[in-house]
């Protein structure tokens, strides 16, 4: 049993790390936080040799690489330059949660299952096309759930369905265009449960189209700046009732989110071959109670 | 009680942020120094929501922000935005010290006060204009004194001793023009004490003149870099008696700085409600003993 | 005895500050490492000075510096700067290693040594001219050893054998101009050693060539990234016998190039005014083992 520190190697496109990432991983337990900003694809196979090169196979499992960062694409780009850069056996653990995309929607789909048997369900997704949105469907229809993708663009919605559809292996993705009351009420027809994940400040949702839906049962809003997506629930709600339906705001899911990413964290140190996206990031989920 | 590491968030504007301030922090005994450079206003939002939203409300006084870097006005816009960044009682301490200037100029002021009775006090300072002139002349008017804020023009000399009465509620701070050894001599007429706050390497005070100041007690140097402010003072200057007055150099008041220093930087995890700059940092030398 | 947290401050002219020495400083004890990136040569002394000036002189000894980077000429003008950012007895202990060539060539010539009296050893370094081929020269130069650093510009591998000689004040290191098999097998005749520090991908060497080179007893190629610069050895060559010869690929001398340079990390804190460069590298490797 090796007794070195585990290092934690911070890839972030943003000029500065973010801050969130690197308090967020000294509370998993991590003993040193590499942080590296403005961090260019080019960059990449430097720092990941510095990585595989300077450990013995057995410590391999006590560096681990996490990808973060507030712009989703840069994130997988970074990814992908991560995992070319491994050499063989010569890899590490590596974990991507730019803009905290995975694990926020792992925990608003962790907080619907609470209530909700999802293989059964009908799920909305209002601002589908962006990535908590996209991570929220991919998880509800990997869970088994009739998931319907909405977007002000009908192309655009269809497009983000189909490549989910493509991940999960299933058909049961479709594209919505919600851009009024009339739109949104027909996305809404027969949906237990909705989750908000456009951006921040712009409602997609107001009260009366929600409260007069019959089916719903869970109304989940990931947006922590207000006006709120879904007009009447606060960032605070979490598993409060209003209107018969059981809400949650960001706050009410940032607990079960943080427990998601220390989780995920902390299983990158547990072997040196993970690669934690979306799907896997949620199995993480399981054993860490609700929200 | 928490076991949470505590982190300080060292928020810089200069291209590499400082080592000295790493450094003290380190030996002040916090746990984890998050370096920042070329921090740029507009970057202070996230960063700081890092810090916020990361650790439950018992936990958020294990984490604080330190302003510092070279350029004063830099750092000073940099801590408003830091505390326009808190949300209510989502919030951490936070101290502001760029370039020094609030640890040096308690450090004078702390030896001054070994000697003198400042609530009876005549203090000149000169440099006067400067960020750590315009605090130690700040702080003698808070404790009483009677300030004579020095410059080699008038207008500036007025406009910082105003600036400094505004700050203290205070009418006992006055502009003084010093450019020869004329002006100068009547600045020193009376004055029990002389803080040498200028630009390093220039020479403000001749020896004849401050040999010949018959209400003289205590002469101050500030600036490490030879030729000093004051002729005839040494660097390593504690005490020294020199002609009949305790002569103190920038290393003499050195030891005292680094104790105020680090006794600050404690400080900062004992709440999260904060905010520390040249008064309060004073007072936290109270219990640091002398120079 | 002090308790302070061992310091060392990673200074390295790169972008992204290589993580390969931030691992090896933490793995070889070091407990905070305070690693800046992008570093000009302007930009040392604030960075030194925040080194020497926060610590009292019995414990200046728990604070280093270390520089790397791609860059060997940008390291040498950096560490120049550091050695001028000294005042007097304020100074800290400081190790240049930029892009791994002195604990690369320390590690070379620890290997040749397990198998050769260098002191009445001919050596020909192929490559001769870059970081790791002139150190590989200076060092065997040092021991004793006839070095024949070859170049394929006659012009080029003189300057640098001239350059070689004077820094060691010996007269037995030559230049060899080799460009085809005629001009490196009389380059190789009656060599007892061929090390190879040619830029990566370059084949220098011709099987046949070293085959028929009868006086040669041991072969090392220090270049990680196929094809080797010696056509026939492996990079995990390890003391491996190949036609009658002992050989080492980049990985064969990569555990005592870690020895060395841990053990090199480690010696900068026992006192405070060590200056690590390729001669000192190389005798720390003398109490560390073989390859």
């Amino acid at each position: 049993m090796s007794d070195r520190r585990t290092i934690l190697i911070q890839l972030d496109p943003d000029p500065q790390p973010s801050s969130f990432d690197r308090v967020v991983a000294i509370d998993a337990g991590v003993d040193e936080v590499f942080s590296y900003g403005s961090v260019r694809a080019e960059q990449v196979e430097p720092l990941v040799h510095g990585a595989i090169f300077t450990r013995g196979p057995e410590d391999l499992k006590r560096t681990a690489i996490f990808v973060g960062g507030m712009d989703v694409a840069a994130g997988e780009e970074l990814l992908q330059r991560v995992l070319k850069s491994f050499i063989g056996p010569m890899r590490v653990s590596v974990m991507l949660d730019a803009n905290g995309a995975n694990t926020t929607a792992a925990a608003a789909v962790h907080a619907a299952r609470r209530h909700l048997e999802l293989s059964s369900a009908t799920a909305l997704v209002l601002g589908g096309t962006g990535p908590v949105g996209q991570r929220s469907a991919l998880l509800l229809a990997h869970q088994g759930a009739d998931v319907r993708l909405a977007s002000r663009s009908q192309r655009r919605a269809d497009a983000a369905a189909t490549a989910v559809c493509e991940a999960v292996g299933s058909d049961r993705v479709s594209g919505y265009e919600t851009y009024d009351d009339d739109t949104i009420g027909a996305a809404l027809e027969g949906a237990d449960l909705v989750i908000s994940a456009g951006a921040a400040g712009v409602r997609l949702l107001p009260r009366d189209c929600w409260e007069d839906a019959k089916a719903l049962k869970v109304a989940i809003d990931l947006n922590a700046v207000p006006p709120l997506g879904i007009e009447g629930i606060e960032v605070v709600d979490k598993a409060t009732e209003r209107s018969g339906i059981s809400c949650y705001g960001a706050i009410g899911v940032g607990g079960t989110k943080m427990k998601i990413h220390k989780a995920a964290i902390r299983s990158l140190f547990e072997s040196n071959d993970k690669v934690l996206d979306a799907e896997t990031i949620f199995d993480l989920g399981m054993g860490e109670g609700g929200a």
